[in-house]
């Protein structure tokens, strides 16, 4: 009855889109929250020998790794990560530098986009999006945010744009500098597959904080079904189909990589990819059975309103029929008329309670057997 | 309980198409809402040097233009926006002109085609609706209403139908003019492209609108849940099931012209219509949200009905069982038996008014024990 | 509570189907309502110079005409409309004369037939559906009404099967008399496409119909939500399953047409096909709102029902509320104890009055807060 | 609320295959209902010049007709009808006489199986399962049952494998004597074709008997919603689940057979298997709609139900606004006050009565314009 | 209203995938439950001739059997059954001895997997999960457990690798021994073959557990439909939700076999690939039917709530109609008016009783017409 207590975010998943709306195609307009920090970027330069790497590295430093690339030696790989994409000179600069479609430009800026991979005659642009969930506190369910990730990967060269400074690739860089696994040996499609399923692996996160809550949420519908018990079963309804909305086209962009991913990705990535593939699947599945089991909390928990106002009324009812009898009858013989021959009885009194106390036995025993009671 | 307050509208999507029916196919009749203003035409002609405009051209300008066609110079495009399809000797002189099949005549004065791409012999025909959003006014719903552009493409020439005039193009005529862009470069395709992405875009305004009204009546199941409330919603959800069915067959048309493309459009801007694809892609993904909140929301609305309901019963009860029984023991004791010694005793009504308390706060405790306090 | 009052049409659909079970296939049956009636045909004989129609032809005067068409020149078109297929051994003659498989001629008799079309050796058999509508009486839902027309083309020749004899195609004999549009130089496969748009725009006067009983209830569930306003939602979401019923086969049926049209048809027609079938497309689209429309409308009227429930039990909870306290009151003083002071106290009757006011108006103000009234 | 009067059957579509789960693939162990009877087979030779046919034969004779086969004159067909598949020895030497397959085998005597066609090497097999209705008696929705009947086809020899002697073929016997249509003539493939036809033929009995008792509980729910008829409604929905997973898999191996078919079978029986598949499409589209309408049937029974309550609630909230009030006036003038003016007034009495009038005239005339009358 | 009763499994299928996220791909951890016995394998050699079995081998045996499988001569498979995947010491060597991609090494430690088929360069690899059902006890559903079983084939070798020891493969092994049926003589192929149809029955013993229970809630919502039923349904469902969810891909796996089967599998094993399909997709229909009826019964429980509570009020209602009226009539006569002619009446008293007992019999009369009673 209070108003509100949760953050809602009906909109939130489509305003930074409808924003653009009217303008023309291919205008290059930063469609996220505004940000006004510098752009800087890490430039990691890896192969099987050894590696080079500097963070926070200003733009000019991310423009000459991307300008070496093309005299550098088979077998090494350059990954510039790009920390922001609300400057639009910078964008523009490194489109130029890596020979971007506008529309991609547009993609990179506009950063409500679906996930996607667009393979282009010199690159190949995959738009994903990554996941983070704020924790559930005091009774509002855990919310996901997610942001938009894009990877441009032009030969050996891999360019990954994210909407701030994030550590969220600082796994894939810490096995870089370790060097072991195939990653300093596997090129840039093995590198490609390394981001992606860090990307993937949020949704497993993301997974576990609803399934705790929806767990949650279950032990009260069948103990304490309030009004808010509803109201957080909704909202997380409403993140399980956000989460669904991201996992469905990152599942769809990973089939199409495997299904077209430029020949110079390597075949043996098609191995690592098909593994992603079944990640993305697993979490698209996992969500869908959640999903399923809260609908089904939410009809559980209207038959369990629908159960205590049965039981309410049953009560209700029970003391009406009780006592309406006796009462009237203790009506009956507050009248006034002049002649009521059992008002004067000596035991008249004793007799209307004798009959007070048959009529309510009468009445208990006749709603057991209704099973009213 | 009282007459209805808004709009309604159901039968509108429909009644055109269902008032040409028992005609002859191919007979030309306009099924839109009557106008009768005289038909004209903004007429562009443009290409990468310069550009030529005439706006509120009559008629025969806009012929002599579609006949000019036939010689012009190769990089020039030109645009003829003809502003109302009710007269139908305008239509069939343009239909002449530009070689029409009967049925495309048929389909542009038919307006309530769903959306399509016909490639014809000579021509390509696309059928497409756009959306205004009437704004929310005091509790009802945004209304969308669709009118459809048909537009028609030969060679360089772009014929675009409206049902009247309107200011809908005139950011893509505003491009033409100031020439930055790829539009004056991009060929008819380009401009084929640019109108399209238009009117797929208007497909964002409606969304947020309708996503705003959602919000608002989100905050008001929870807090206020009157039976206007209800309406509201189920107005909205028809609205949403009209975006659907705009978005979906646009989704499709575009799905179409990506994989039909005549190749005159030219290789470039299967990228750009792929671009469009995905916006419309994007608009049926987020009606779909919107759907499934509002639906949601349905049911949330039925269950505080039921929760409100169980309050109130639960009220009624406790009132029943606290007053039932001490209304009986008085009704006992205003009984007018001569032989009643309690009557006669010095503390009677002290001691009854002491069992009452006593009875009141047994059923007080019963009842809280059972939660119904 | 009382009986029905409209016409059920559970069986309707299943029963003329049903009948046949257990006979050998191919066994000439006929299953819709008996008929005895003589089968009479109008023929029509046209080529783009001009025409010859013999109405109400005897059976003999149809087989020497479609005997002529072997011999018939290029061009000229010969149309058989045969009025009922209840006379099995005019139904043998005609088959033998066309040179029909033992199915088709089941499949003519038997009317319950599946919208298809089936292209055979020498001929191509489409079994279509027409529609028609009983208009809405006195709070009875429109009801359609459904019966088979089946048509045979064998080169220029075009036999038509009605149930019955109808003005159903008169318009299309209006337009070969009066040769204007395509019909007449159009050829078999023109008429055939004239034929199954006649056919497929009754869909749309079925549709209005519904639509407009559909905005009747739609006004009454909001405005006086009645148990047969239910029971009308319910007959007309059974007509509109009727329609889908009949739409949904008739759009595959144009699709196979489309797809497996016989050379014969000629390839003009297919895009005239092509038109059919969006009309079909549009007419399934439109029941499909329809149909979630009504749906939302019964979900609707649940919620008004348990919206009407809560406020009755508001008002029965307010006048338990605020008598029940006052009534106990009363019943007090009207207990007969010898010892009671306040009886004798002078203005103790007033005083219990004041008491009844305050106790009246603390529940009135309580109940205000929790919004009861 | 007492015990269940009708039979249940969730379990008796699964529990024959459950039984055979652990043992090993390939087993021949029988899983229907017990049985001991001698097997014994009907066999008929015929080609389109006569037949011979012995009833009732023992097996020996059957495994003779087997073996004449391989030296049987062209045109002449074999069908050898078995009744029984529990005698696994007399199975295992049918299947060493016909070559079949050991998983073949199992299949024969394991009667669980779901509809299906599968093309051996030297031959085909065809499980299929026939329909039979148990009628409705008493209150109890028809039930179906449902056996399973095999179909090897080799060359020109049909076996048919019963699970129990049956007249479910004699028609098609009795068409084989008389000799008429193209059964004598049509060879194995339209022997097929006429047993599969009169497999599906059983599904519209099915249907009809289902239509009736949906039609008869219809009006039931609109006229004595009581539990009963809910309960009926929940059996006759599963009655059409089962009804559906028979349908759906028949469906599907008529349209394997169409694509699938062995070349023996001859082309011509291609066009009757459309047939028989075009009936098995029937049963299932009629399962839907009856399948949707005894859903909507549900929904309106729960809407009923909701509109009792109400009505019920209504009555009661008018006797309890009506009585209260004038109840506690009566209590007022029952106090006990030595000082109560109006008790001495001459027509104080009179009085009462008439504000007893009035308030009851004023709660009714507002209780009318409220609607709860 | 009390605490829940059984064990709740929301969580169960996630956790363990979800414990990995953040890890690198390919790492190799184990993510079961953890269990520290040592690994041990069985394993046995065998071909047509006979059989040679090692039971409870230390993995060094494995690794030679293994090893020796490079030398071993046609017709001869050996099959290693590893019992546990938490040793990744051992499962190292194992795959580094059967030359195991690193992914798949992965997926064998990481005990989460979807059901799925992999063929790789020199080996296939299946990953299935067995079910386990525990008991329905005391009220609570019965459960699901599943493992994962991953299969590796690589020419005449298979390796299984169970989460622990188990008895699960005992019946494969003791037809090994035996020798009888195909099994012995039908290579590694047809051992695969044993092992999946072992898998896939488990499905059919979980579907008997599953329909019995269902059976017993059914008998309960008609009875005795109390909150418990409810929850027992919801937790029923779930379970049916978990089997679905390992039945889909299992038959998709199986597809997959079937369609892209290593040449070294032999071209008979396609047949019994099929059968198990055929099983697969049996019990994925059975288990869609099941939920169809728990589905169905959550409806009926709600509509029986529903109903009882109908009948409640009714009896509320009766109470409240017919003794509201005549304890007014009694609270009248008690009023003390001076002026009241019929008190002083003599047959007053009973005048007053024969009023009462007509409004009463008036009542019963109202509400047998109304239903009421």
């Amino acid at each position: 009855m209070s108003r509100r207590r949760g953050p809602r975010r009906v909109r939130a998943p489509l305003a930074p889109t409808a924003r653009k709306a009217g303008l023309e195609p291919g205008a290059l307009v930063y469609t996220g929250i505004e940000r006004d920090h510098e752009v800087k970027a890490h430039v990691t330069v890896y192969d099987s020998e050894g590696f080079d790497e500097r963070l926070d590295a200003p733009l000019a430093v991310a423009l000459a790794a991307i300008e070496a690339t093309t005299v550098q030696p088979a077998g090494r790989v350059t990954w510039v990560d790009v920390g922001g994409v609300h400057d639009l000179d910078a964008l523009r600069a490194l489109g130029s530098a890596l020979g971007l479609h506008p529309l991609t430009l547009e993609d990179l800026a506009h950063v409500g986009q679906r996930p996607k991979a667009e393979p282009f005659d010199t690159y190949l642009y995959v738009a994903a999006r990554t996941l983070a969930v704020a924790p559930a506190v005091d009774g509002v369910a855990p919310a996901l945010r997610d942001e938009q990730v894009s990877v441009v990967v032009r030969g050996a060269l891999v360019v990954t744009f994210q909407e701030r400074p994030s550590e969220r690739f600082e796994a894939v860089r810490e096995r870089v500098r370790r060097g072991h696994g195939r990653l300093r040996s596997g090129g840039a499609g093995y590198l490609l597959y390394a981001l992606l399923d860090g990307v993937v692996d949020q949704g497993f996160v993301a997974l576990e904080a609803l399934s705790d809550e929806l767990e949650r949420l279950e032990d009260r519908v069948f103990d304490a079904a309030t009004p808010k018990v509803l109201e957080q079963l909704v909202q997380l309804k409403r993140e399980l189909a956000h989460l669904r909305r991201v996992a469905s086209p990152t599942r769809e962009l990973l089939a199409v990589l495997r299904r077209d991913a430029p020949a110079e990705l390597g075949a043996v990535v098609l191995t690592d990819l098909r593994d992603v593939y079944d990640h993305a699947a697993h979490v698209l599945d996992a969500t869908d059975v959640l999903r399923e089991i809260a609908g089904s909390l939410q009809e559980t928990y209207a038959a369990n309103v629908a159960n205590r106002t049965n039981e309410v009324v049953r009560v209700l009812t029970v003391f009406t029929a009780v006592f309406m009898p006796i009462t009237f009858i203790a009506g009956v013989y507050g009248m006034n008329f002049w002649n009521m021959p059992e008002i004067a009885w000596r035991w008249g009194y004793a007799a209307v309670w004798g009959l007070m106390v048959v009529v309510t036995a009468g009445m208990l025993f006749w709603m057991r057997r209704r099973r009213f009671l």
